[in-house]
């Protein structure tokens, strides 16, 4: 064990396991997860050469090979409850995404919802035992989140009581559906369905794609991959170009709309209920924006207490570059928003869950909120996750653009968020639509409910002009008091972009012109109502802890998340008169005590999220600290290193050097 | 050629030909950068399978074999210009880096400056004939910024007058060096001098590490590649382990320092003259800022201009995405980033070449103030293009994740640049260092030259409880008046970095620890002393423009790049009372109006940074905009679909069909 950094834990002034068991939800939580961690980690089945070193077609191969191994294995440990088996996954992939993640993730739930009885029948056991091995198909090469847009058609021919399915122009070949390019023999198709010479907008229709014995491509299927990525290496995004291929009319999914016989089409019940499904996957996206900060919070903090550099003395010995203040000011706050992500991320999911179960009692009052905060928080979370993972990358110097940091690939996995799953400035202006909508409401005297109550407090609704005369109120030590001024700050942004969108009508131009000519301020009342819903969380959170040194720790992480936000947007607070100048400063001020007063426990804090070595798999945020000697043993393993004189000296340097 | 872009190209309001010139220095430095361009487009030699498709020993092989091809031919056509052959070689290697780089740029330019005539005549002409190929290796794994950290040390023995080279920690390990793995049987080596039982600090050693014959390392020398990183695939950074390794007293360098045979050392004269190509090497880095983001904005903005997505009217066809507002608002601001470092790398190219005449008639008075102002701008300039990089990317949505579209590469390769040659941090205190010097000078009532003489102005340090009583002078139509205003900014914040460190000194600490605990307000206060200098170099460019159309849209580039400077800083602006919240409102609306004026020329102002598409080599950014059609096209080359049925398939997925 590195000394510098068993010294930083003995410094730590709480107790560690009791912050992972609040992390966890639970003692027994952490207990279950850990078992689940150890009997992968421990199992000779799922080691593996560092993907590092594996080329593309093989980080695929090792993949599938994982994927495999690890159905039998959930079988045969009869684990099944859903958050385990997300547990499980998550440890032998170590996190990543892997080419069975759609038929496990969106092919099998999806026939589950919207397939009829017989076609459960028909499809779902096949499925279960991988015979059919699914993807669920719907972005195209020119369409993506705009579903009106998309091209490929399915037209009923009463005739032969077949779909034939089309992919009529370029733009419309299927385009990055994961596991679609080698992996999956079917896919749910999402088509505009034509029948009785008119089009009724898009179906879901289940087609086969390879032969279940071969698994060559079926006559008029053209499928592949699409190419290396970013990242996600270790999946086989596809595409795909039907040709007229033809499916029973049975491959329909016909528990709500249906295709009769004779051609005739019937109109499903009710278009809300897929919201569910789109809350449910952006609030566990919440959850990995946390988790990815977590361990490149881990890596950089751990690394930054065993690395020595430069001086701040001279003479003394180089400093821990923790001693910085600059670092602390890097690393520190993104920190605290590692922190109040998991916690928004365990209150999306009891919300969840809760109206989950009004919604099966036919309780849909909450869905519209849950759904627009859902598309800003993960448009928020992922933004700044994503370019907080950057910031600790680069807290490592040098060493952090090694892949041996596993910073990099932290990075290129997670940034994906910021575009799937709805495009993150799509998703605020979601929820800025929701925001004008309750705006508007309060202006005409509706009582809102929930979240955005705040839009009807007379106090949100001042004019600009009267602000610098009211006395200001904020304490920039109560956190009470930061929330508040969060709020006012959304209330007022909210304002603004209604009034952007009135003085854009007064010129007489339409709605959705207004609409456009105010998106930017659209999405920054966005962005302010999110840190506002992040912020009020961390801080209820706190309300719930009895421990005295895990409360004390976690307060002076909240205050920090709350001051540096309002130190990086000081301008709207200025503005909007809810700080003054001198207490700008005060917070400046703050902020630099908070990070000295943090420095002792920051080992400590990451310790808490309890990231095991193999599943952090970085040599620069190895628990022990000896970060150097494997370094060292990390690259001679390098697969260039296998020969001491590499094929190029021979081909080109040699024969260089005869001729010049 | 795609009809949506050629419609922009015929709204261009500009001749895009004479801005080309501009920004390339004059119409004949175009016509030659174009031939050199064709030269090696055209020639046989350098064409290859893309590199996205290759695993990195097949990416390092490729451009081994391309740099021992470009070193034949620039002889062959007698190409000697540097400036020349800096773009020959970017034209051969696409811009990425490549394994002769330390070769070229720093093994043979050192022999130069610091080796004695005799040791020019020994090594420099086999260096020239790639006999001996050398890097320069001076970074070690546990020391990077520091160099007095650095623990290889060289040890004198007049025994047999040979210097004994040692690695005597595993963190004097020497690591990251550019062709060092494999490549080089040479390296100049910094290591610490010790004779007659004294340590004279760091020297340059010239050491062979592999056989001249076989290339296999020499006795003593652990040589290797140091593995993957986040980019430079190409590139066989290394690492080096010395165990005893002697060598001949003639090695080293001597120009300056020197080790009699008896093993008396002899001081050098002077240490400022290691500055001027510290300046050099980050004023050619911000050259690469505006180049990664040029790039960037030519494929971000072609792609916006025919990508179809969603609706802004409903009824009518999915529009641009060039037409969003939000759009607009991520992409023109980064366009007008790009001509402004364009425009600052062209300044400290001019400075420099200036300067080095001033320095080789021994006056180095404009140093200091180069060497500060170099230091920050390279931070300021690649920290934003790094993001700005990954903005443009996201704007491309899902496709910009593709590797096809480039960007992941431009990326990946570019970030380095925050790290290398200075960690930005450390470079934006260096910069504050002059900074905090000069505001004391001139608070002594000393007269200060140069960019920093503003610190002189009286009203740059009035205290900040006046400042509301005075009037606002800001005129946000004015960019000369916007220049004021960020110069009246920076010097707001030198003096709030100084009396921090004042207002820490009164509190007993010492200097040193006052410095660090005002470190983040003197990265503040560089930050907006670069703005400053950026916004004010932007503005003089303007001046020396006479072609109307071509003036026009640059005024409205370097208006937009002011103001939202100004509203990304707003909490600066109103703090120090240079703006008032009304004014802030105008602004807000004026970078709108802004947005919607260059709207016509964006395609065109990328076109005029003339890339040809072998140089992007992104299937998003082609200038006919046929994008859709090649995306399919590469995607079926990707070597996943070599064959129609993945081998995993058969290993693992058809014998798990077997056993569920």
């Amino acid at each position: 064990m590195n000394p510098d950094i068993t010294r930083e834990r003995e410094n730590a002034t709480f107790n560690v396991e009791k912050l992972t068991h609040i992390l966890d939800g639970g003692i027994e939580k952490t207990k279950r997860r850990r078992e689940i961690e150890s009997l992968v980690i421990s199992d000779p089945d799922f080691q593996s050469e560092d993907l590092n070193f594996l080329s593309r077609s093989e980080r695929y191969n090792a993949a599938a090979k994982k994927s495999a191994q690890m159905i039998l294995k959930l079988r045969e440990y009869g684990i099944s409850d859903p958050e385990e088996i997300y547990c499980y996954k998550s440890c032998v992939h170590r996190g990543r995404s892997e080419p069975l993640d759609l038929h496990l993730g969106m092919f099998l739930p999806t026939l589950l919802n919207q397939a009829s009885p017989e076609q459960v029948e028909t499809f779902f056991i096949p499925a279960w035992n991988l015979e059919i091995i699914g993807t669920y198909a719907q972005t195209e090469m020119g369409h993506g989140t705009h579903l009106r847009g998309l091209e490929t058609t399915a037209t009923y021919d009463p005739a032969t009581q077949e779909f034939v399915m089309n992919s009529p122009t370029i733009t419309s070949i299927k385009w990055w559906p994961g596991g679609l390019g080698k992996t999956s023999n079917h896919a749910i198709v999402l088509a505009q369905l034509h029948t009785q010479g008119k089009c009724h907008g898009l179906h879901a229709f289940i087609v086969p794609l390879r032969s279940m014995n071969t698994h060559i491509p079926l006559p008029g299927v053209v499928v592949g991959d699409i190419g290396p990525k970013f990242g996600f290496d270790e999946v086989d995004n596809g595409y795909l170009k039907l040709e007229n291929v033809r499916i029973p009319r049975d491959n329909m999914l016909m528990k709500y709309a249906k295709v009769e016989a004779d051609g005739t089409y019937v109109k499903p019940p009710s278009a809300k209920l897929t919201y569910g499904t789109m809350v449910f996957i952006r609030s566990m996206i919440v959850g990995e924006a946390a988790h990815a900060l977590a361990k490149s919070c881990t890596i950089a903090i751990r690394y930054s207490s065993v690395r020595h550099q430069s001086e701040i003395r001279p003479g003394e010995p180089e400093p821990q570059i923790m001693d910085y203040q600059t670092q602390q000011y890097k690393l520190f706050p993104l920190l605290a928003t590692a922190y109040a992500y998991k916690f928004v991320g365990h209150y999306m999911n009891q919300v969840y869950h809760r109206i989950t179960g009004d919604i099966s009692q036919g309780d849909f009052s909450e869905l519209p909120e849950l759904h627009a905060l859902s598309a800003g928080l993960k448009a928020f979370t992922t933004w700044t996750a994503s370019a907080g993972i950057e910031v600790c990358r680069m807290a490592c110097g040098g060493h952090g653009y090694s892949r041996c940091s596993a910073l990099p690939d932290i990075y290129v996995n997670f940034v994906a968020t910021c575009t799937y799953e709805g495009e993150n400035t799509v998703m605020m202006l979601q929820t800025a639509r929701f925001l004008i909508k309750s705006y508007r409401q309060a202006s005409a005297g509706h009582q809102l409910s929930g979240i955005v109550s705040y839009l009807n407090e007379s106090e949100c609704r001042l004019q600009p002009q009267t602000v610098s005369s009211r006395p200001t109120v904020v304490n920039i030590n109560d956190l009470a008091s930061l929330v508040e001024a969060y709020k006012l700050r959304a209330a007022k942004l909210v304002e603004l972009a209604a009034k952007s969108i009135q003085q854009e009508l007064q010129k007489r131009v339409s709605q959705e012109d207004a609409w456009n000519n105010s998106a930017i301020d659209l999405v920054r009342a966005s962005d302010a109502h999110c840190h506002y819903v992040v912020v009020k969380l961390f801080a209820a959170k706190l309300g719930e802890i009895g421990d005295t040194g895990v409360h004390s720790v976690l307060s002076t992480l909240a205050l920090l998340y709350a001051l540096q936000g309002i130190q990086q947007h000081s301008g709207d607070f200025l503005q909007t008169g809810l700080l003054s100048g001198p207490q700008l400063s005060q917070v400046s001020q703050r902020l630099k005590e908070l990070l000295a007063q943090l420095r002792p426990n920051a080992v400590a804090l990451v310790d808490a999220f309890d990231y095991r070595d193999e599943m952090l798999n970085s040599v620069l945020g190895r628990y022990d600290g000896n970060v150097y000697e494997h370094m060292f043993e990390w690259a001679r393993r390098s697969p260039l290193n296998k020969t001491e004189v590499h094929e190029s000296y021979h081909k080109y340097l040699k024969p260089l050097q005869a001729k010049l």
